[in-house]
């Protein structure tokens, strides 16, 4: 593997040589990849992908090796409709000969070689690999490589050096606000293998539930979880189907706070008085452990343990996050124990919380992740800092020594479109000013689906396909940062996410089809056009403009449960709007498109309403569609007042602008996404950037 | 039961006096319902489905009805996102109180009690059936009924007493020539449950493929499979599901032809020399097993004594169709045993071969059903006769004295739009003249999905929704027949379909996704406008006109795999054309539906040709998209003829008419659908009926 090794070290050369030009020139297409690669170098023609493709592994094998090749096999079947033979050839001339160096480590770590590099060419393919890691990313690679042709299918003859620039990259799933069964998990880990992820952090404990079998503390899960909790040999096949993608998994159990569900069955072990019930709110709440109770500590000493025990990785994370400190300040037992150890406030007293139980995590063969607040002075140099406060905690953690993730700007619950999640680097902002060495600790970042406002059934929407550009973020090179390209990709990579069983894509319209009932297909289409325009509040406005106090009860079944965070046709309706004011309003073709798509929504609302009046879930959206409407019509009038050639008096202006601020305004908790757009026309045409004389 | 009793006598008289109002009139809202049932009585309001939706059972239970209980509210729950409790009330004050008065049959028989009556009123629901049958149908009722309405979800206030016309309704697959997995049968055994469908026969031998695990002839399965079949526990669990959903499992194992994979393992039971291999090739090919040879009879004894342990249900298939005779013919012994038995031809033969059978099936506690073929002169009158030639043997056999079930005119594969099949009753034709003795012994019908051009990703899509108009036909009275209602609710029922996991739906866009490859939106959406009109050749044709030989390897992925079978959007522009012509051409509303209809048909190739030079797929349907442009001009043309107000020159008539005869021939295996329509309107211009004066 002396060849591959020497490769990387020209990692960064063979990027700024190779990758840009390939990516850059129009004349070579773009490689449909995501993550872009470190590295790849465009050949000619192209490997056809016919029935009798084949591959063979050659190396080092082990059985999780043959799964993957059977795996890829069967995706590679599902995504052409070819039926291919699912076992690896024993001949050297399979259509792909892959070949694996050494074994990874038993109990995958942080930082292993994840590096492959694949040449394909007209005859055959080749993927080597220092470890099976390498091997699964490179797989898929060539599964996204793979396309349709004039021809046929066909893969790209190209070769591609990759690695990833982060080793921690992970997704955070939230299954304890609401249960997330495993099924969706499991497609959501599949999703992951995609696009070369490879932590999954699992979320387990919360307020609202308790979702882990413990066998020491049954009460934990038969009392705090409704009965919706994961069996200990269910997280165990769920460790393992995580394996065989390359996915580590690190358990959180969150403490001291977030823990309501752990009272239920042991108040014992909280602040206050109790008795407590199972959280159905959404919020911050008091109940927290009590750091004075040695009880405490002895349970969760027997806790950790039987955990540590079933999940193998080597990180362990306590949570940590948003303790209020009522029930500490309301308790006196609690005010004596902090005056008597100079506990100062309730942050120190965190911190001394944080102490011991990293003492016993560490007893048990494991290293403490923590969100941000578990960063106190004196915490022990080798625990991992999650900062969901910012760029600059992450900065100041890594230059006290500590090592950390970036979470900050990847909450995908937040509602932020692709392009904002992509443009947050773990190394900009006050990381950019660290030294190498400092650099060095920053790990990488993990994208978290906190879920209030997810539920089995459109959890997939609202972490695919924006899941995938943070992806990219965190395994290609720094310097890959074009959104267009990424927008481009990320469609790809969308539709091809649907052959793994992810239904990012089709729960839309099924939610969509609930919520009119029965419908013409007029009346449906007219619902389809208002759901492509519209996104759900952003940020934590959500539960404040809720009609309701919102609860995990609270059925999901709104227009804004049900379309996507991010409006592709909004997105597109935008670059139109800028291409059309780039020519200076004069692209005949644009303004025939935007005469076309502004008049179809001016038209919308008249066959939407009769639908409203049926059903109560469509009357909530009735006044977006109104507004849609009024869009339309405004756009409208913005095209005449350039059709007549003169500067638009001010008074129009005034008028149209104070319209669309009306229009702006979020109704039924969801914003009207290409309003801004037009407001951007209106300004164009009053500002005198449509009146340059024509070409 | 009394009650239900007495109210099912009256059933005929119910029926005429109570549905056809509810049907028929205006103000009254239709049942979305499907099948409709027996009889409806409407009342006023509805009653309120909400978070706190309960059901109790009352009379008879049995651990089936618990899970029968469980199943309906998390199908309620997903239907509607409300988070019911999924466990029945043990309160009288449920909102739906079910009373079921006794068992049904340990092993579900022909004929039984499957009767309910449903009472929703806007306070509470309460169904009342005599056996679980009952129960099983009338909760299925009840979620068709569950509609978002202007406050909420709701059912409509209503009494229902309905049973079925034929107590033999099934849906045969062939799971042989395309091996399809277990969870695409149970989703559609699902299907079936929610049309009242109450026969699952399973196709489970062919020449392709023998798809039971036998563990006295081992050989069969591990030789004829390609690894692909169902083990007897997964059997057994498949008739366990089945039984919970009310639907009885009938195993068909075809003999003495359509074996070639039964010789593979065991060639001692062929005519023939051997060796055999699995056939790959569709139609009727010459194996057939040994009718004189003794050995045949004894395997048989013993294998269909092993799977009549395994399959409870009182009937047994031993399909019988299609023997060519050839095996036969060329094989001396068999010559020599015809004479010495007085067999006059092989017709002659194969009676003598499945006498023979029939008494095993006889010795092992089951009655036989066999396809048509089986029918000859002395065999027992207990036998079921599947009819797939047609009524008329149908009616014979009643004639006969012999019990029979119709399955011609409901074969799924030969792509018939979903009327054609519902117009085909087992009592019309031939059978219409039997005595009521005589219609007795018509049992009822099957529904066929031979798999030839099915595999599991299509196959939904082949069965859905078309097998529900069938599962009308044998459930609701026979004067239930109008298309344009049983259109309307079927495009209702296909929709809830979806809420079982079904993929009919969406499964056309993920294959055309695969075909298109990258694609920008409006190309993509091209490939959809072109898709919503084409519609598979029909019959058999299918195989005729392949571009190449089609085997079981055949690849899945073109155009004319991934459409529906039948085109709603073709169906819907001839309802279009219609109505305009009635109104003499008049109506401008219809006049500018289909202008626009017609315009974006004909500017549909421009911005779908691009795609079709990048896809080899999509390119073997750029004939179709150019017809697609030319259908739009001549249509277009044809209005503009009665714009000019006066009758059409008889030349203009010819030249048109001559295009679209071009328009209406089959390419790439696809028809374009709304052909017929346009040439329908040119022919109504031409024969001046749009000469009409405006009224």
């Amino acid at each position: 593997m002396a060849q591959i090794a020497r490769l990387h070290c020209f990692g960064i050369i063979v990027l700024c040589v190779l990758l840009y030009p390939a990516m850059t020139t129009a004349q070579q297409p773009t490689l449909n990849l995501m993550p872009l690669p470190a590295a790849a170098q465009p050949g000619t023609g192209s490997l056809a992908v016919n029935s009798s493709f084949s591959i063979v592994f050659t190396g080092y094998t082990e059985p999780r090796l043959d799964r993957v090749g059977e795996r890829f096999l069967r995706q590679l079947s599902r995504q052409t409709a070819l039926p291919l033979s699912l076992k690896p050839s024993k001949s050297s001339k399979a259509t792909l000969v892959i070949e694996t160096d050494h074994a990874s480590k038993e109990i995958q770590e942080v930082g292993e070689d994840e590096s492959y590099i694949l040449d394909i060419s007209t005859a055959s393919a080749r993927l080597r690999a220092s470890t099976p890691l390498g091997t699964i990313h490179g797989l898929q690679t060539f599964l996204q490589l793979v396309e349709v042709s004039p021809d046929g299918f066909a893969a790209p003859a190209v070769t591609i050096q990759d690695k990833p620039r982060f080793p921690w990259r992970g997704l955070m799933i939230d299954s304890a606000r609401h249960f997330i069964p495993l099924d969706v998990i499991r497609r959501n880990i599949d999703g992951m293998e995609a696009v070369k992820m490879n932590v999954f952090h699992w979320h387990l404990s919360e307020n609202q539930g308790f979702r882990a079998e413990s066998k020491k503390f049954p009460k934990l899960h038969e009392q705090g979880s409704d009965s919706l909790y994961y069996t200990q040999d269910e997280i165990r096949e769920l460790i393992a189907y995580a394996r065989d993608r390359g996915i580590r998994v690190v358990p959180e159990f969150d403490m001291p706070g977030h823990s309501t569900a752990w009272f239920v069955g042991h108040p014992e072990l909280a602040s206050g008085k109790g008795p407590y019930e199972i959280e159905r709110r959404w919020g911050i709440f008091d109940p927290a452990m009590d750091p004075t109770n040695e009880r405490v500590y002895k349970f969760l000493d027997e806790f950790i343990g039987e955990m540590a025990r079933i999940f193998p990785d080597h990180y362990f994370h306590i949570g940590g996050d948003e303790v209020n400190g009522k029930e500490w300040d309301a308790n006196p037992k609690i005010q004596t124990f902090k005056k008597a150890h100079d506990l100062k406030n309730n942050e120190a007293l965190q911190a001394y919380f944080s102490g011991r139980v990293q003492k016993l995590v560490t007893k048990h063969g494991k290293t403490v992740i923590g969100w941000d607040e578990v960063l106190v002075e004196g915490v022990p140099k080798d625990i991992v800092i999650q900062s969901w406060r910012g760029q600059a905690s992450l900065a100041k953690a890594a230059k006290q020594g500590y090592r950390g993730i970036l979470s900050n700007g990847y909450y995908l619950d937040l509602g932020w479109p692709a392009a904002r999640h992509y443009a947050v680097d773990p190394m900009s902002g006050d990381a950019a000013d660290l030294s190498a060495e400092e650099k060095q600790r920053i790990l990488g970042g993990e994208s978290c689906m906190w879920a209030e406002y997810v539920n089995p059934e459109n959890i997939d929407s609202r972490i695919w396909p924006r899941n995938a550009a943070i992806a990219e973020r965190l395994w290609s090179p720094q310097e890959v940062r074009d959104p267009a390209s990424m927008y481009a990709r990320l469609d790809f990579v969308s539709a091809r996410l649907e052959w793994l069983g992810l239904a990012h894509r089709t729960v839309t319209r099924h939610m969509l089809q609930r919520l009119a009932g029965q419908s013409s297909p007029a009346e449906f289409a007219a619902l389809r056009t208002l759901a492509d325009v519209i996104e759900p509040v952003k940020d934590y406005t959500r539960e404040r403009t809720a009609p309701a106090p919102p609860t995990s009860a609270t059925p999901m079944n709104r227009v804004v449960d049900a379309v996507p965070l991010e409006s592709d046709a909004g997105r597109r309706f935008g670059e139109l709007v800028d291409q059309f004011i780039a020519s200076a309003c004069h692209d005949p073709a644009a303004e025939a498109r935007l005469r076309a798509q502004l008049a179809a929504w001016r038209d919308n609302d008249a066959i939407l309403q009769p639908l409203a009046q049926r059903s109560f879930l469509v009357k909530e959206v009735a006044a977006n569609s109104q507004d849609l409407s009024t869009l339309g019509t405004v756009g409208l009038s913005a095209l005449e007042a350039i059709a007549k050639g003169q500067p638009a008096p001010d008074s129009w202006k005034t008028q149209q602008l104070a319209l669309i601020e009306q229009l702006k305004k979020p109704k039924a908790q969801l914003f009207l996404i290409p309003a801004p757009s037009v407001q951007k026309l209106i300004e164009a045409i009053a500002g005198g950037a449509c009146s340059n004389p024509k070409p």
